[in-house]
């Protein structure tokens, strides 16, 4: 191999950066016969200089700088997180017609419109295989496999620290909070869980899904968004006996050319193959016109499975380089309209805690059909003070169920509502 | 858009062909969008031009260098698959410097090297998304998405029709002529089932699944291959009671240096992502050393499943034509030596008919131990005329555990070895 090596610059030496540097390092044959010239790593820049770290690095550094304005480097990976300064870096070095890989899911869902236009302004790749769903190849697959077909959904379980926690309630009959705490204890969970258990780190890789599955963009905001932290381990078992597991479900569609997507907890039948994606999996199911029902599952996150992405990606970027290709990133910034999530139309569970006495259930039913929402099936549980109403719907407009659970709330018979939730996936 | 329109010339027009017709008018505009240029259906030829067909075709010839020697044509589509003369019509166009799209498992798994050094040396792309697993995409994932990984393991549900007899075996306990005899009837069998039941076309398969994950030549003739005609109703019920189900798996595998590919029966644990795979789907299961475990699930066979992996093939050949890539196909044609399936090392359900009287047991471990074969587990089943041992080993060499069940046949306290089955992807 007489080919001049190809330099690889890092922004971050975090848990996923190190995975970088040994895989660049312990794959250096597979890689630099794949790629057709040997791929080192060059300049890494990260924070604390002093900090002990488990790779070797040769050039450290703590002005990054000395990676995006490198006349040495020909691809730049970065892998720190966050918004800025990575925004600005990024720019820098495409704005030198530099490709760049990045992991930054955050960055690529609210401003990937500004960068993949610099970057094919400047004849440059942005590549980011690693910010949805980590090692799991998806971001290719859907934009290049299917190119010829139409996407017309996306169910993805996107988060990993959420469907371990509704494993451990489901499996082991846990409550949220005492799931979320080992979950945290074993590393799953960050202290401060809002971004996962809030559904906003699946709400980012659904946006970036959604743009590519509908060519148009769609950033992080346009998703509605539900967490999990009120499933209970009541609403599990009532949805194992009918036949459905809950999963926090990212869904992005196109409805008479608008575009939907939202996250929440959802049941969907336990026959689906979504349902039997457990612990800390990640899958996206993805429904073709001519393709059909495929599911692409894998490890969501961690160091070596973003790794494995985003050497995947520089594999793609030094390829590009040495074959002088100035291909277009193929994001579109068309803007298609967003869905209201009022005009959602889906089946919904309904747990209501009620009063134990006759006529109870006509109200209720009433004060469903008063909104046209049409009950499909309904169960009564419990007796006196621990009476409840289960009912599941046929598939209803979002707003119409909205405004059924706010007169459900007014009726004397009924307590609470307990519980609400959307079915997804078809029958059990 | 004012580029020239790019034309794909077809060969064959058969389920796949048409489909591919269908999706290249349905979805024109898309894909003029994605590959830069209008692309457009040219001649195709077919072997009967009177056949009525249900999709409307301009120009319709019965002579293939309509097609291949057209200077009109700039891609190739070959769906007429078998190996002539579909090899020398792709050769032609290959030879000329046109890219060709192929669903051509059997060509592929057979002649491919041949076929990718004829293309890499002329700079055409040979491109072959859907001749493993229909409409899966796999290929470009192998390639591409894992080329900054090493890929350990392969383990794949490569068949949609045995898949299917094996679901209806397990779900209804139907016997396999039954079960055969309904997916005769429902069109997803041949009258001559062989090449399905006999496992010659998941080997095929295999064989072009093994090339690209270890980066060497592998053709069909390298695999160990065995069918599913021996699989019955009381195999599937015991490894149901045990936590298992029964697939026919596909499986690669580099063992120190040697490539190792075999298609079999085999039982895996109910909680494997394999396991759960129905009806006529299909899934490839990847160990990847840094993304770990990965599954790619979706529709293995069938007509618009198989074009939508051809047309995305077809964007990616006119995008490539349209960038003026001349990139290699990337596929090695180094042998590695495969190993022998002798040296096969896995774990094995054996279940004996024995005589129901005293000291069976330890005749039968006996002759076990001879062997360094260790046992697992043991159960006795039924009594009398009907007594049967039914056995799970550790991990033994295939030519110990075929040494042991000779002698077995020896034993006077053994009046059949009913089943042999080898047992993957860990414990249930």
């Amino acid at each position: 191999m007489t080919q001049r090596p190809l330099t690889v610059g890092l922004l971050g030496c975090g848990i996923v950066g190190s995975g970088v540097v040994r895989l660049l390092i312990d794959h250096a044959d597979e890689i630099a016969a794949r790629v057709g010239a040997p791929v080192r790593v060059g300049p890494v820049a990260v924070r604390t200089l002093s900090r002990e770290r488990d790779v070797a690095v040769e050039h450290l550094t703590d002005d990054p700088a000395d990676v995006v304005e490198n006349p040495d480097v020909d691809v730049v990976v970065e892998v720190m997180g966050g918004i800025e300064p990575a925004r600005t870096l990024i720019s820098t070095a495409l704005s030198r017609g530099v490709s760049v890989v990045t992991a930054n899911k955050e960055l690529v869902a609210t401003l990937g419109t500004e960068l993949f236009a610099l970057a094919d302004e400047k004849g440059a790749r942005l590549e980011y295989e690693a910010a949805v769903a980590g090692g799991i190849p998806i971001i290719k697959p859907l934009r290049e496999s299917l190119a010829g077909d139409r996407v017309e959904r996306v169910l993805g379980i996107l988060n990993g620290t959420t469907n371990y926690i509704l494993t451990r309630m489901s499996e082991k009959g846990m409550a949220f909070g005492d799931a979320l705490g080992e979950a945290q204890q074993l590393g799953y969970a960050e202290r401060d869980p809002t971004a996962d258990v809030e559904g906003y780190d699946a709400a980012a890789k659904a946006a970036i899904l959604a743009s590519i599955a509908f060519d148009a963009e769609v950033v992080a905001g346009d998703v509605a968004r539900e967490g999990i932290t009120r499933v209970t381990a009541v609403d599990i078992a009532h949805a194992q006996r009918m036949g459905y597991a809950i999963k926090l479900l990212a869904i992005a569609e196109e409805v008479a050319g608008q575009i939907g997507v939202r996250v929440h907890p959802a049941l969907i039948p336990q026959a689906h193959p979504l349902a039997s994606v457990r612990e800390s999996f990640n899958a996206v199911f993805v429904e073709g016109r001519a393709a059909g029902d495929l599911m692409f599952y894998g490890r969501g996150a961690g160091s070596m499975p973003t790794a494995s992405a985003v050497v995947g990606d520089i594999v793609t970027a030094t390829r590009a380089l040495r074959a002088g290709e100035r291909p277009s990133n193929g994001r579109s910034a068309t803007r298609k309209p967003i869905q209201s999530f009022d005009d959602v139309v889906v089946q919904y569970y309904v747990l209501l805690d009620v009063a134990d006495q006759p006529g109870v259930l006509a109200a209720v039913a009433r004060t469903f059909g008063d909104h046209n929402v049409s009950i499909k099936s309904v169960w009564q549980e419990g007796v006196g003070d621990h009476a409840q109403l289960l009912l599941i719907t046929h598939s209803a407009r979002e707003g119409a169920v909205q405004a059924t659970l706010s007169d459900l709330r007014g009726l004397p018979s009924v307590r609470d509502v307990a519980s609400v939730m959307r079915v997804e996936g078809g029958e059990p």
